[in-house]
């Protein structure tokens, strides 16, 4: 009845798209975009700018819709986020529901890749327990890429390999076995801190990739620890809201 | 006196070429492209067809080179590899001279994404020592991209790490400690039979990511390990050559 279209668009900006995400986005009835509020991270202003250079004028409908908030305050992380996952998933039905009663190609812009941290294909799962859905994913532009990209480096040292991990896991848990790079995602409180003593490990940073204000800084942790965290809570008072990531290696 | 344009064309699909690429290839003045000979995986006759779909009339000249092949019987694997790079670097620099002599830019259409198990980075660090370049990177979309778009999978689970490996690490040192989910690429010998034994594993495999030979498997790797090697062999015969990737999630 439905096909539900998650779309990888890259990590801020437009010229990230892909051929196949253009094409992908053309052939969808219905385009919905999230929002969660002005002034907030949702970035349904980039969504739209890129349905307007891309879509053809004879193209998908585009539908505004509220996403609902997740409970930051359930002090059980993985609860909190399955919690989440459902009111998504209900929130989409019933915008599904009422902008195509017949069925139809829904389609997602997806932020980077639908692969990476990223909850679409989650909430997807849990649509096809309750109603006939093929799920399509097309590629996108990850932040990670667009990180390397940045500082022209190597993702890996040569036959080696690397793990990609969060904030919090590098806090709680940190340098992971058996590698010489990492590169951290989803961390809001500069957990690279917990590695400052360490005189071997090299940071590449960058806040906003891709975009107009992408940031960067890279160097010795130990030198360059202090003018991230400085960089990174300036940035984020003057904008409002931040996105950052970085490569670890030793 | 050279700008070096390191631009990813995505796995396979000419569609994965983001509108940042095809800028990037129509900037260059010169586009290289390596071959290695007919009936390999050079994939030069991709490389012409993208240039041929997305290069205006008045776009850069187009120049085919032939690549150093890497000497596989070198018992040191590293030591092989950084020969090798020596070697391409050599012929770069020449190729770069010949058809620029007053220096430009120069591209390279890089498979899947430049950060990811690439040497066109480090082939260009090489000629940084030897002549004045500016080295520009332009992402691509991976074949782990293109691998969990094509089962609808994410690739980590939520909140936690995933590390990519090649098959020669996981064959030598078994799974990765701390992590739930890896994303194996280099596989020249099925390295997941070392797994076999473990009914809790569940593989994703594509060979020919993006491309119209595309070939899936997913299952318990238990179940379907005997399928994917009986698949790949098939594959490999038949076309003469075989790239594959996959993830294992326990
Ligand atoms: C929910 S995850 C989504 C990742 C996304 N699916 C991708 O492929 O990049 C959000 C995290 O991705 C990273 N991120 C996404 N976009 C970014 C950008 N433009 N600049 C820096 N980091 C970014 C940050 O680490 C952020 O906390
Ligand atoms: C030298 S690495 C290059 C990887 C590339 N830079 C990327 O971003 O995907 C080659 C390995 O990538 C994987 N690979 C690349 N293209 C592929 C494709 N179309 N299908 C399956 N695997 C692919 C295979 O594991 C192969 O051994």
């Amino acid at each position: 009845m439905f096909t539900l279209s998650l779309i990888g668009i890259g990590s801020g900006n437009p010229k990230h798209l892909t051929l196949q995400a253009i094409d992908a986005l053309n052939a969808c009835d219905v385009i919905l975009i999230p929002s969660k509020g002005a002034g907030k991270d949702d970035l349904a202003g980039l969504r739209h700018e890129i349905c307007a250079q891309v879509l053809r004028s004879d193209g998908p409908d585009i539908h505004e819709f509220t996403l609902p908030k997740r409970d930051a305050a359930n002090p059980d992380y993985h609860a909190g986020v399955h919690d989440w996952h459902d009111a998504i998933a209900q929130v989409w039905l019933a915008e599904m529901q009422r902008t195509l009663p017949q069925g139809g190609r829904v389609g997602f812009l997806v932020w980077g890749d639908p692969s990476l941290y990223d909850s679409t294909l989650r909430i997807a799962e849990r649509l096809q327990k309750v109603v006939t859905l093929t799920v399509d994913v097309v590629p996108g532009i990850t932040s990670l890429q667009v990180l390397t990209a940045g500082h022209a480096i190597p993702l890996n040292t040569i036959g080696n390999p690397v793990t990609i991990t969060t904030g919090r896991q590098l806090r709680d848990h940190g340098w992971p076995q058996d590698v010489d790079t990492i590169a951290v995602m989803l961390d809001g409180t500069c957990a690279f801190e917990v590695l400052r003593q360490h005189s071997d490990v090299h940071i590449w940073w960058t806040a906003y990739a891709g975009m107009p204000n992408e940031r960067r800084i890279a160097g010795p942790l130990d030198q360059v620890c202090d003018r991230i965290i400085a960089t990174r809570a300036e940035a984020r008072a003057a904008h409002g809201w931040i996105m950052d990531i970085y490569l670890l290696r030793r």
